[in-house]
């Protein structure tokens, strides 16, 4: 029970079924004195709802979000908690009515049912990927903190069905990225992976992908051994979005046919002459930024893979709560793949991560002013 | 700041430096009336210390458990703490001396120290895989719990170092893992690796591994949506293992590349007439036995990554705390793969973890008993 | 930070200023299956709003809760979050303009702005008794899934001002509880209680009171030695009420003076021959339902002290944030005592407490149902 | 399930039954580089063990602590978990094989037996007062770090049985304090208080009381509304404390019968001219510290009043664990009262609550040291 919240001192709370009045949150513990964005949030929203292109599920999400508590006058945060919420618009119950008593393969109305003993059918309820706009609510939150303490997280297209991107390197060329319709850094490989998603539209089928995504501007120190070093938060914060179905970073599963030799990063002085600074780092980052659970300074970079959809066009065998066999053919028109529209909630899920984490190291490392 | 403890119900919190007076943990929330096998965690901390085999360090760890609280005379568990320790011998501490001011590559020398401002240098303090014998203890009374419940939990190797076990289906015949030294299903692949292993330990360097974990007997309804989803809560308990680098579960990474028609699972149901009992359940297991956060009643499976030993016996570059360069030649004699003793302390964290989230599932499935 | 949650599994956390959009909250863990009654919470809402009484501050609330998720369309609570939120309507922002800069004597205007470095200046922001709307919605759930399970929870009114109820039993009549308009079991009392709180209106002062909470019905068992002892729960969410000064239960600060001998309370067998059951239990009941943080089938009863509102319209000294004398005359119409409206909050935040215990109580007392 | 920690940022999880091996806890979240003073928590646990006096428990409670993690060679903390054990001595299982079947009145023999299906009977097990050992361990290793910042928690005795101290104000005479042997600041008093502790003893009965807290030095800022309330947190760790039966802070209990124009505290400015400083503080302190949850920079000071011990040689009526009447009469030497050892208890929940604020408040309040 009881496990909608994430975050211990920046801890985030959400709600809301796919049918319901609405989908939102409340953010326990954000910093005071931080300005609201509202385009910020606009924007990222949209990129959920859209993902900047053609491929999206064409139920309309024009979402806009509203704030009942935590802010001053003018939109700065009062430290008191931030309730939001986005109504459900375009929300037509009796498209569901006749998958009321059915289970649809590889969705979540049968585990739902076992666990409840109840289940909201319209559209997956609280299963469905529509509640992944609370996170990206939270996540904007999240981001203008970070932004402010020059912590910056990106995301790009790895991987779409059988077409992998083939990196050099952990950081691609971002302006590459911006402009590829699915933000992935090879434009080739970007229209490749178009044609392929409309292949799989025509044959009402669907397609797995994976999203990279960068954390820069981290400074060493974040994270808490043993149990929640960094990589496992980021871990269980990616896993337990809609549909993941991997998680690795730094050098991941590869890392397994590597030799320790290869692997190491060494240490070295990086000496900034102009600014007169000295810092410690890697000459290689194979590590992915994180040591011991432990932030090292350098980027974090991490990958999340993502299974098809499972809301296929194509006739499926299954059976109804009584044990039937049914067999059943979705309708309506669903996500071809997670991808690019699954990008935004992967940072959103980084961002309260590291803003989380940003406050736990706070705690220790504060010269307490006394009150005048 | 106090990221030491795992579980809401189950909660495990540990302690211990590699060099300090021990390590150990408490349990809090392990059910009443459960009898302590001592056996059972021996053998499980045998398993960890050696391998069972030749690969291990050489570092004896002759380590047996002494229990401090929550046993009745009998050895019965009262329902309060079980607090718990195994005590560090072989601690010969001059031979960290001369790594005091180093910071080991991709060991977490540099980021403790930067995030405590103080570490404890003999044998990486907290940082050593020494703190898994806390998890193990931990785990196995879980494990005793899960039994008497009918849930097992089976792990087995699935890759050393380029060597990649080649699965029909992720429940290989556990007699043939019983029988390779490494955990192997394919005795064959087995020797392979064996061969690898040696050679890296003559070459003085290390490699990594893929372990790979089936639970089955789990009921469905484990799991709490949306942030505590089962698979997350598997994917943080295994990232936060020492050296592990990716997590999957089901088809994991290899679903992104699947189409929906493939990766779903069709629901069936199962008549055994012998029993008179009617099942659903899935016809596949894509899936790998979770289905929206939530368990569906079939095995559930995942990987786990580690990267190759950072402690290598060739010469490497480095800094010290002051930032100067230097070259070191780790001494002593570490494993070269942190398979097979990772094996137990896999076992070990999702037995922690089911037992937790069977705990907070029955919360919800209870007729109150009103006392007499 | 993220002190707005309270509760394990039946976990609330709230939200809203006094004069912001709204005040609400989210229940995450609430069991499914329940059945959402309006006219329970708004009678609740009701008797906070005006205590039933012509005592009350003279801001109209008319209060209607707004649920925006965690129902299934007939009002069946889903076991996913139940959010909801009360309008904030009424609210005149300029009267608290001239006040923007002063600390207001024993308000929380010099705190909050010591804490966050910034503050909500109208009507008290989240420090306002506004917030308690929230606690007593959740309450209100909690209190239909008590009902269910036969606990009651009730509350009389035992001191206003210097007049005391001086009571033969913790257990008054209720029915003349319900005669009377402060909600004190001596209806005589009542009226001179009455008279002082008029005679404190017209000398623009305020008083304290003393609250009296009886529940019944719970079972032995509930209560999580050693820091989470039911007794410390209450007195915990009883302390977090606005204005809430002190704490006892069983004879409280009475016990301090009293003897062992007269303590103690004798184990007694309770044989119903009617029913054909055996009751363990005792023949007094000084304990007050708890030994050893521990329900123990018995009444659980015990008392809340409230301080008199600060808010008084007598000329006050106090300063302004540039550390300037200045004298104020808070203008508006406040309640004279937080009795009788605090009583409903006193059963909210028990309510919650008890469901809480409940559920942790539950998860060790099952028996695991294998699913078909 | 899982009552055994307190604190989010200063973690401490205790364990430890009367008679099993030893008592002790776990602090995780102790901030780094502290200095352990052994002596220190010898003495607080020679206190606790003796109260310094004649009219202890006459079991020989010789409490020495045995760190087993979190320090480094110089027992200077690491940041890292801190395991700690007291053993248990002078334990001599037989004289409580008769009670083995008894519920004794009072205790918490039934109520365990109720939750857990299990207890032990020795010595009262978990629930017994010893458990005390591992918080005022604790509660040392908190005081270290709250007066390296300044913050000085100190407790004298209110009440024993009918004496009553007549404060003029909370803040007593220290010096009365620390010459009478029962710590309380009337000596006369004190003697009659002895001689009624004389009369108890020789009656075979026992006696309660009332502990009074003051905490100096703590800034303004801390305690997180509005669940979190600092003194709802400390109703919550002193109500935990064996035997407490009720708490209040500042005006507490007298609070209801006094007028908002008596209560309120008018803000004043503190000018300084020797150390050229202004402070904004209170000229009267009936809030006791702490406004809308939050400490206002004031003393913090509250009671906690205590039942008598359970534990009487006078003989009682009870029943055993199969309904049958029994007649008991306790022997071994109990207890009188639990003053004067409860004081240390209380100082230490008071640390552990204070130092986990301060943490909690910090990570609002600094600026992010990038790193170098």
């Amino acid at each position: 029970m009881a496990g909608n919240s994430i975050g211990e001192l920046f801890r985030v709370t959400t709600f809301g079924e796919s049918h319901g009045n609405a989908v939102g949150g409340i953010i326990d513990g954000c910093p005071p004195n931080l300005k609201i964005d509202y385009n910020f949030i606009d924007n990222l929203l949209l990129r959920r709802a859209t993902g900047k292109s053609f491929f999206e599920s064409e139920r309309k999400e024009d979402d806009k979000v509203m704030f009942l508590s935590g802010l001053s006058e003018n939109d700065m945060t009062l430290g008191t908690p931030l309730a939001f919420y986005v109504a459900n618009k375009d929300v037509a119950d009796n498209t569901y009515e006749d998958l009321k008593d059915i289970y649809r393969p590889s969705h979540a109305d049968f585990t739902y049912e076992k666990k409840y003993g109840i289940r909201d059918y319209r559209g997956g309820g609280r299963a469905s990927a529509r509640e992944t706009v609370a996170r990206v609510v939270a996540g904007a939150v999240a981001m203008m903190y970070l932004v402010k303490n020059g912590i910056h997280i990106r995301t790009y297209t790895s991987q779409v069905g059988p077409y992998k991107y083939n990196e050099d390197s952990y950081l691609p060329d971002f302006k590459k990225v911006d402009k590829s319709p699915l933000f992935c850094p090879d434009i080739e490989l970007s229209e490749r992976m178009i044609n392929y998603l409309n292949r799989m539209k025509r044959e009402k089928d669907t397609t797995g992908g994976v999203v990279a995504c960068v954390i820069t501007g981290v400074q060493a120190g974040l994270g808490e051994p043993v149990f929640d070093k960094l990589q496992a938060e980021l871990a269980k914060s990616m896993m337990s979005i809609p549909s993941a179905k991997g998680f690795e970073y730094g050098m991941g599963f590869k890392s397994a046919s590597m030799k320790g030799s290869e692997h190491n990063d060494p240490f070295v002085t990086d000496i900034d002459n102009k600014n007169n600074t000295v810092k410690y780092t890697t000459s290689t980052n194979n590590a992915g930024g994180i040591l011991g659970g432990i932030s090292n300074g350098q980027d974090i970079f991490f990958k999340v893979a993502f299974k098809p959809p499972s809301s296929i066009g194509i006739p499926q065998q299954t059976i109804d709560n009584k044990g039937n066999p049914k067999s059943i053919e979705i309708k309506g028109k669903f996500d071809v793949c997670v991808i690019p529209r699954v990008l935004p909630v992967v940072e959103a899920m980084a961002a309260i991560v590291i803003v989380d984490h940003l406050l736990r190291f706070n705690s220790l490392h504060t010269v307490s002013n006394k009150n005048k």
